[in-house]
């Protein structure tokens, strides 16, 4: 049958979780935790399916939840959306992000993404029918080149999509990269599409400095975000999105078809978890351990660490010992000494080969220590 | 900003759900239960979040869950689906129907799908820059004309969607339906996307004829089903397409970038609870009962209702005692009689107003005998 997505083939996620999975290796690949969430939230799913909150929550999300999610974004960030017409509960970051494309780019609207970059904004942006426009961040700071992106920006330019804290490199936006960003978009239509999942995982005391702590971009951004990487839980499939309400009104006329409503156990038990700040003011801290214990663990390896500023990533450079391609080094990882990772070479469209794997810290303290000692092994 | 979809409100479950609570009205809305569902189901769940399932669940989903679906589609209906390759689980049917559309059908096609019509298909169709069309179904029997079927293809027709048990009359496919299928899309390329999401709520001894059935039509089918539907929890956000292979590669390239997985506990609880087919196998009863009762109930009424061979609903007439609007008659019942139900108008693009609503009876019994007293006193 004709394709839409010809060149897509099986996720990197999938292809390196079964074969890490085959030679039993030390899974520091996939970003999401393999330690448990807390008891109290798994309580809260079990007493809301216990009070018979089983069925079909209301389109936009459970109204608690929805006012934790804007009294946060207040708290946090200074900007405030309206409960009733700016925040929506997804299935899934995914979910928000796909109904956010799908919802707001038109057959021939540019997308700038840039690379390396999550997998999925590109092939959502070509099923619309546009085109998604890739613009390569600096190696090795992995930065935005400003100017590169002025010059990207055409009359078709519909949407730029922003990912801080970064996956999978590890940079965080800087006050000035939000400045910049206001700047090219300043008396243009364009919107930002801001996927901040990683908004709680910000290392050495700095800010985040999302698309809601500048208000002249909090007006024209999307910005989704994941309660499973916040709160260890992956698998639930809850996510957000705030917008201003014009926005938000196309987004729902796609969510309502595609997903009607989010997992409701699971919304009633995140509202009441979300009433105490320190679950998500906690995180990162919690992170910063686990980086700083994986840096620590390295130091002896062969592979040259590149700083991680944020999210649950650090990238690995091992052009000095090896000229292997990122995947064929990340397969012999995988099947010479035992721990698998992401060849950073996956995360862009043209399997640019810089060298770099992408490491995953969300793991428990014995996995890093397995881990970094099946790394050690390397030569 | 410029809409995809300029034509789409709000669902009409959202208006009517909102409308009904405002005027505290007894719903006879939503296809949703309003009881509870099986305790095991629950307890599933909880075993499943505090063994630690709560991260991401392979993309196309828990294996084990994979193999009851297969087991179920081959033992019921006789086709067998390739556990790796043919069966999907989505983050409910919704999800489903959005990642086989949006995976298969391409800007320009045409897809025919039949009205009265749940809500989402056109709207899913447009967004892919292809052409919804509908053809009616006959008044009052809600029968599919075939000769129009024959005389609405074209070659722009990419597919062809079916619902049965259909939502919203009650109506189901019989044995002729299915061969009238085969026969029009015999020596096309026309892929078959069937709703089945009430495969389980069928009456009167009948047998579901889904597409899984009929190998010809097998071959050519995606078909999607709920566990949400079938298990009482429409709030778990879980259920599951099967596909020949070449189909299903399609959907999953739509499906892992829109949600990547489905909810992992909830997947753990359904496998378990599957073991036993009596929890599909009884539903049909389980229904018939509430549908039987609420006939009973209605008889006095000064509706007219029609026959309801499955699914959560049945369509009372009422002509002959009023010649308001769909819409108008809706809104009186909650507002004067303290009742909702779901006008016929609104499962039509063109508003076709055929005096008629659509009760839902999935509903407990105390809920279906004060839904019914306040139908009778309608004048
Ligand atoms: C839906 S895959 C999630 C992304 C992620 O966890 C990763 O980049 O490893
Ligand atoms: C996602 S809305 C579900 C459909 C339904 O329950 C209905 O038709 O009432």
């Amino acid at each position: 049958t004709r394709s839409k997505l010809p060149d897509v083939g099986t996720t990197i996620f999938t292809v390196i979780g079964q074969l890490s999975a085959q030679h039993k290796a030390v899974n520091l690949s996939q970003g999401a935790p393999n330690f448990s969430c807390d008891a109290g939230l798994v309580a809260g799913v079990t007493r809301a399916m216990e009070a018979g909150h089983n069925q079909y929550a209301s389109m936009t999300g459970l109204h608690a939840l929805k006012e934790r999610i804007a009294e946060k974004v207040a708290t946090l960030y200074g900007t405030q959306y309206d409960v009733d017409s700016e925040v929506l509960v997804t299935a899934s970051a995914s979910e928000g992000l796909y109904s956010a494309i799908s919802g707001l780019v038109h057959p021939g609207d540019e997308v700038i993404y840039f690379e390396p970059s999550f997998d999925s904004y590109a092939p959502i942006v070509r099923l619309q029918g546009a085109t998604p426009v890739a613009i390569k961040l600096t190696v090795p700071d992995f930065t935005i080149n400003w100017d590169e992106v002025r010059a990207a920006i055409t009359p078709k330019t519909r949407m730029i999509v922003i990912n801080t804290p970064h996956n999978p490199s590890g940079q965080v936006f800087t006050l000035d990269d939000l400045i910049q960003l206001a700047a090219v978009t300043r008396n243009t239509d364009i919107i930002i599409l801001s996927d901040e999942v990683y908004e709680h995982v910000v290392f050495d005391g700095q800010q985040h400095h999302g698309m809601a702590t500048h208000p002249q971009l909090a007006e024209r951004s999307v910005i989704v975000s994941s309660f499973g990487k916040t709160f260890h839980v992956t698998g639930w499939r809850v996510g957000y999105c705030v917008a201003p309400a014009e926005l938000m009104d196309e987004i729902c006329k796609v969510h309502q078809f595609l997903m009607f409503s989010a997992d409701t156990p699971m919304q009633y038990a995140f509202a009441e978890h979300m009433r105490d700040p320190q679950t998500w003011l906690s995180l990162a801290a919690f992170y910063q351990r686990k980086r700083d214990l994986l840096q620590t663990l390295l130091a002896d390896s062969p592979f040259h660490l590149l700083p991680s500023a944020g999210s649950f990533f650090m990238l690995a450079d091992y052009s000095h010992f090896s000229d292997e391609s990122d995947s064929e080094m990340v397969k012999r990882l995988i099947t010479e000494c035992g721990v698998a990772t992401i060849p950073l070479s996956a995360f862009y469209t043209d399997g640019t080969d810089n060298k770099l794997i992408r490491l995953s810290f969300a793991k428990d303290e014995t996995t890093l220590r397995a881990g970094a000692q099946a790394l050690c092994r390397v030569k």
